[in-house]
């Protein structure tokens, strides 16, 4: 099993999925009152920005981690696989989410996918890092211990994250919608080195 | 002809096959009842992942048959082009089951459609490792003779579970769909290091 | 300007052209007579298969030319730009070909449209390659001479070839869609190597 | 942070924009006057070939200014980001232009939409040029000072040139079509070494 070709065959699902979100966007129905169509779209717009920078981030996350591993085995590219397919799926509930929104109907459901899938999302996070951390299984002899730690606090708090963003759902679709932007924009800091920043 | 360049390609057409997979899924057409619309469209979720599971497992089974080459040939990238058309395809017989089984009409004929479409996949597999190992033509030194024959054994029995696939398909499409999640799971585990599991 | 680069990224294109391909062919519209749908779009697989190959064998050609390469330039980088267009645009003309032939309407405008994207690919083949050999701008040394002429002649006959199919969709759009495989399967014999395929 | 990463990424990208342009020219509606129905179609190709080539060129211009980078950091991966929306949102905007010049409705809506779109992009740019040239945070020690300060020119002229373009945007949406043709050829010539071509 090869670090590097499983890495880019991640990077290839990671680049399509972000590329392909611009499908969810639907195209305008009416080019006669275009500049209407557009400015109504905008909640679309805004799904995919904030998708965009999910898929992203977790991009940026993924290659942190993987440079952090002394090898991958056949455990690790399951986990992956499975971690694959929820950021393959996520332009199907945004497109849904940006329509909902919308038409100003469904909204609260489509909310719900959009966070319950981002849910199984942090799960495959963290059942992926789990894997690879206990007992150091996958790690660089590099890679400190305390470091370590940190990195499992914060992959099982992405679970809880995901968890209240459903519960917010329930509430106010765009709520939910700003608090996913807000995870991701959290995220971009680099779990792996969170703690070693200052050091940097 | 670089092998390396012939990986990146596979590794290009399995990523981005398995990613447009999520186009497959019907958009909901009303966003009034949109819970009813996604919960009636579980069955297309499901020939989503089963799908996913296959494109992700045959990736990984080419990285490891490819990683068992010593050198590729024009004869290798023809059956491989073949092999890539099977895999590349899969995202239309995917969505037309998923289609079929939500409407209730003609899931028989697609799972037929999906089966078959597996079961030339299957044949372009047999033939890309007969051709590689046939005389051990491109197979590297390192690799056992042994496990060779395991590999061709294994490879031979995938032309007959498609079939068997196809024969099951006229019975049950729910049961077809089954039983290709369950093969996915089968070649799970690496053919070519099956017997040498144990040594791992 | 990288080499390794230019090919990588143009790798990427042929990789999702190719499998971008599969949406040309038009979803079921009535899945009661789904066995019925299906076999009336033999004519969009057929489209299907056949631009399948032309890609495949062209990403195969232009790894061929490319490992003959001492280096690249600007120049080089946007006569592949014009070619990459020219496959990416592809999807287009093979989506209505099949459906053209299929709804028997409008068959022969779709085997001219098809058949003049090919004739400028070949152009494009024609001017990169022209480029790249002319006084060996771009050549390796160890690249013979005599090897060098034949491409050349290949190469033009390409943009006859090409011609003919044009001229041949005025007649018979199914022959033309034939044509056009045939013409695949003679360039998948590497056009640089012909004369030393004897030695190989 | 993985330079090699960031910019294999970036080129899945850049590969997967430029090739789903092609799902913007609207599939024929009628197949009985298809020479009719195609030839109407000419403002979505043109709009094809205009976005092609930005994205094309951009991703050579990329190329070079990552050619020139000694190493990369987390602001740039940020930077690199938000310029890949841009990137992978053009589609979008390609696809109304073409179709309301198509429809002779909303040209000029459509144009001012396509031409922000760019002027978004050139922000990009200018942001990550700047980010990593200010007291050469990421460049290369070999990257001559003077050449630095013209680049820095040129990257600022973008904002304006397409600032300029939203302009004309409101004045006749086939010019301003024209005028992004022409801004491709103009970044067409490497920025990064329009000073040293003479000595090239």
């Amino acid at each position: 099993m090869s670090k590097a070709r499983l890495e880019s065959f991640s990077d290839g699902v990671f680049a399509i999925a972000i590329t392909l979100l611009v499908l969810t966007i639907a195209q305008p129905a009416d080019y006669h009152h275009l500049a209407e169509q557009l400015t109504d779209r905008w909640p679309s717009l805004a799904a995919y920005v904030v998708s965009f920078s999910v898929i992203g981030i977790m991009w940026l996350n993924h290659h942190a981690i993987f440079g952090q591993l002394a090898r991958v085995d056949r455990g690790l590219a399951y986990l992956n696989l499975l971690l694959l397919l929820t950021v393959a799926f996520l332009p199907y509930p945004t497109g849904v989410f940006g329509e909902a929104l919308r038409q100003g109907d469904g909204a609260q459901v489509a909310a719900v996918v959009y966070s319950a899938t981002m849910a199984v999302n942090a799960y495959a996070w963290g059942a992926l890092w789990l894997y690879a951390s206990t007992r150091r299984r996958l790690l660089a002899d590099t890679f400190p211990e305390e470091r370590r730690r940190t990195a499992t606090l914060l992959f099982t708090a992405g679970v809880a994250a995901y968890t209240v963003a459903i519960g917010i759902a329930f509430v106010n679709a765009y709520a939910c919608l700003a608090f996913h932007g807000l995870l991701a924009v959290y995220y971009a800091a680099d779990p792996l080195s969170r703690r070693a920043s200052r050091a940097a």
